[in-house]
């Protein structure tokens, strides 16, 4: 498949058009490698782990969350260059999807409401709202990793759930008004917790995004990495 | 002892001169109560629970860490109104102290060095790097709570701390270059973990910084207020 | 009745959404005090004066056209720690019309239009244009104060009106393009006055905007509270 | 004299290094005639009026206080090419003191505390306070016009003066801090006088700055044009 | 006929709307001379040869492609005041079309594709694509000098023009995906040239607009002044 | 040699302090191959041609004068993923010298004064005067390609140049005020050759800047490529 095909592809699954402001030219083709490919792999990030195991595989594409190329630069060096040499000199492709991935239908937030089997889904702003038989352990458990509590959650009957950096003073009185009792996100700040207008649950990043990629690639018969970064609670 | 004479002695503990520029009309005496004080009272952060608790007190002054007028208002409304109401019906001070507490000698992070028994403390531009016997148990247990350990930390012999929320990547090279093994703050961020030079260990911001202003009080003998976040690990 | 239906009567009366951008966050409910009220007080400014007086009145909520928090504040001292603390130990609301009130049908300009007995009234950008059979002597005595003329003004047929601070070039050109002979409104600049396209009237802030909340408070069967700053002319 | 020399020593006289930021590219020659001149002229502003005096004198130099070319322009039509060919065709030049005269020894503010008497001058940021004798009534005389009062001025002792536009609050703080028992400026603000610190005296900014320019042109042998704008007061 | 009836058939002509934002203010009546005007003048520039050619042809009016007030002006010394001068002191009008001209059908663009017989013309963001018949020798000669290759130019058959600075990468880009064998513009920058994805073809400014007002006042019967900047090559 | 070595080398020929603002991070080492380096090529820019001869020679080091990464990239696409692809697996490293370079003692101007034999060297903000001797054929002869004249230069005694895109009005200025007769550098504007205040030389920026790095590569004994642009009169 040409790499303009499967393009035009990923634009259908998750249109540039859904992504912030933010993400512009952060999204899309990043790295530009062979133009015919036949082999495409996946993960959350694009880590030097990862990548290895993209070219050990043979990969022309590699598929992510995250760009490596954030910041916009003038110079490669150190890990950027290391990254940048071992994808262009396998000639493979790297492409993100962002933003518009989190908005998409069958997206990051519709497939972290699909892994805690959440019912009736309200949408909100970002993230969304669903009824959940689960208790906190059982959250923990289907996220594969602890997660935090700030607040006391007694029983959960509307989870707001946002995939991502997602504990926003705007976005949490959305979900209380909308009905919400919990609101599950990662990267709490103390400032942001001591205002909270309802319980949170805190998880890592990684486990509320990965499984969307995981899902992406099972769904289209791509190989997935999966890269965690270590993590462990000492209590 | 008037107020003047009271924001003298703070100036002397804490220079605003240390402050960072954002801090700008964010420390020093932020609501005016009634010029002649006695009873002084003191906390991490100026809650509506530390707030009453200062008011049944008959307290005077409240010295904080976090400002509660942090983004500028136009409105007195809604959590707002209430604990500006609480301070000013009372006529009680509200005095911060924040990143020139930080920067102080004897200040906040000076305060987490000696409760980790830090010892040949190197200065960083923002926090510190002491050698350390505790193992990661040991801290936990220290802080009085759980923490995260992102990246394997093996033995730790130098242990760089930034009290508050210090997971910056330069001062993360910083603490690298000077010759850390750990790196301890709070409020850890995914994008900022991928690249981390070296292990880091997150705890919650309260935890770091409530021991300074814990210390502060005991040493001036003004009453101090516990109050922490409601924070629980489900593993 | 709540304060909410309080506001929601207000905001039929002069809609947000007429106010100028400046306004955000300026105008509606400025101070929160209790929810329901029954005794309404109004003024031009929340001066001391106005607020002592309305707290005096038992008030539960005063109406003014000037905001007391123009600049936005991280610090509640002096002069505007003593005002909130009069109004929020009162618990009582403060609700500011602006802006919105000055372009609103029935609003300030309307109000000072009908005090001056304007006929065939013309809307400009703001205020407007109308026929008056009063002398500048008339004027000044319906205003309740001296006048001060810049440029000589003869027969006043067409008499432009802006309320406040209205001595702008464009709007100035606007009067005289729409056949004003005179422009009525206050605080005059040397560098306007040198290139005013036709002669100027120049009347006091107060004296200018002060009618329309007489006028509304009379209607609404609230209580008035005339607080004109101190002012006199020494020939 | 040629150009070059004159303005030589209106640089002596009124440094452009004392100007305000706001004054860079708007004051020194901003007009460029013939480079020989002999015929200087002088007034507060490039009026029409002036300038047309100025070339009936046969003035090579006209010398004023506001610059007409304040807000920067890429056209020259109406008002703005009338005032221009009338100086270019005359090969006129035209030279601006602004904010440096008004900084400089012997410059607007020190004509002014000489046309009050004010004695044991101490310097404000922008201004002075000087020992008055004169009554409000005898100061609106030395002006040539009248005055308007913003507050109660009793006994004035000791009085700020600030000539041109200089109600700024914190001037004014200022002037109250240094002793000043009343501050005299122009063009009040309704906002301003709300939260005034002292007692305002409130004069044209012409009565306040032509001294100024009428002193300096007696004593170096200039012509000088006064041309107040109409002002007149309806009681 | 007034100047008026002049600028509305000129707005006609190449109305403003046309015009790039970064022309606000630059286009249309920039000097304002007599309102009555009778003869009427033409050229590029408004250089001092033209405006005095203009004088001594008793011209009301000047037509000009570039304004010779482009960076907005608080003084008129030099150049600018001798400029100004020699308008302003003959009362004459200065009326520029800039990118409203380039832009508008009959334009700049136009003049050019016609003098180099372009055929089976597509429109681009800016400038135009036709079938060229002629030869590098032959573009040369009738632009009226020498031209500049960038890169091998073979054999034209679909030549890209953009008349005055029109380098642009995005410019060259689309010329390219529309079928142009080569650019022509003038003043090409070393870092463009090295990534021109096509042969461009430099020419003069001059050489490329000069047309479109000589054919205007053609057209029009106005007296065009022909000024080219003095231009040599030696090889 | 290890690339920090080299690094200082460079740093001691061409500080960085000495570059202008806008050159931050935009020059030294600006893609990092491998540490050990002992094949070392130059040229003025790492074109696509020039980076494939230094492969070709098995180069280590690359050094430029300007950066192929200007504008700040958040994607690796088309040429620039070519140019980076193609250094990155060679292992190469690319150090940039600019405006550090243009400035610094036997620098770029130097190598363009000592190739026209300038002597009496008088320093420009950037660039230099010298006395020469040269004829304008010479000259174009020394520089080994066409200059194209801009105003007619007669006899030349004191010659001003400045290598790369100099022609700036300022600078013009200045040479003018340092005694030059004419004025040397690239990429000449008509708004600029308009009101240039003396007779100008305009040469391709190529022919100004490659001496600079052809001596320097030959002083140092490193390999040097020639690729300037392609560039031919058709007069």
């Amino acid at each position: 498949m040409h790499v303009r095909t499967f393009i035009d592809e990923m634009e259908r699954l998750a249109p540039s058009i859904l992504a912030e402001d933010f993400d512009a030219q952060k999204i899309g083709l990043i790295v530009e490698g062979r133009p015919e490919i036949s082999r495409i792999c996946c993960a959350l990030d694009a880590t030097p782990h990862v990548v290895n195991k993209a070219v050990l595989a043979s990969a022309d594409m590699l598929v992510v969350h995250h760009t490596p190329l954030w910041t916009p630069v003038t110079m490669l060096t150190g890990r950027v260059a290391d990254l940048m040499r071992a994808l262009l000199s396998a000639d493979m492709n790297l492409y993100v999807m962002h933003t518009n991935f989190d908005h998409a239908p069958e997206g990051v937030n519709d497939a972290l409401a699909e892994l805690l089997s959440l019912q009736n889904i309200t949408p909100m702003t970002l993230g969304c709202i669903g009824t959940s038989v689960l208790s906190a352990e059982e959250i923990a458990k289907r996220l594969g990793g602890h997660i935090r509590l700030w607040g006391e959650v007694k029983k959960i009957t509307r989870l707001a759930i946002v995939a991502g950096s997602g504990f926003d003073p705007v976005l949490m009185e959305e979900a209380k008004e909308k009905g919400a009792d919990a609101f599950l996100s990662s990267e709490m700040k103390h400032s942001v917790a001591r205002m909270a207008p309802l319980p949170c649950i805190e998880a890592t990043h990684y486990a509320l995004e990965a499984p969307a990629m995981q899902r992406l690639a099972t769904r289209r018969g791509w190989q997935y990495f999966d890269d965690p970064p270590f993590n462990k609670i000492i209590p």
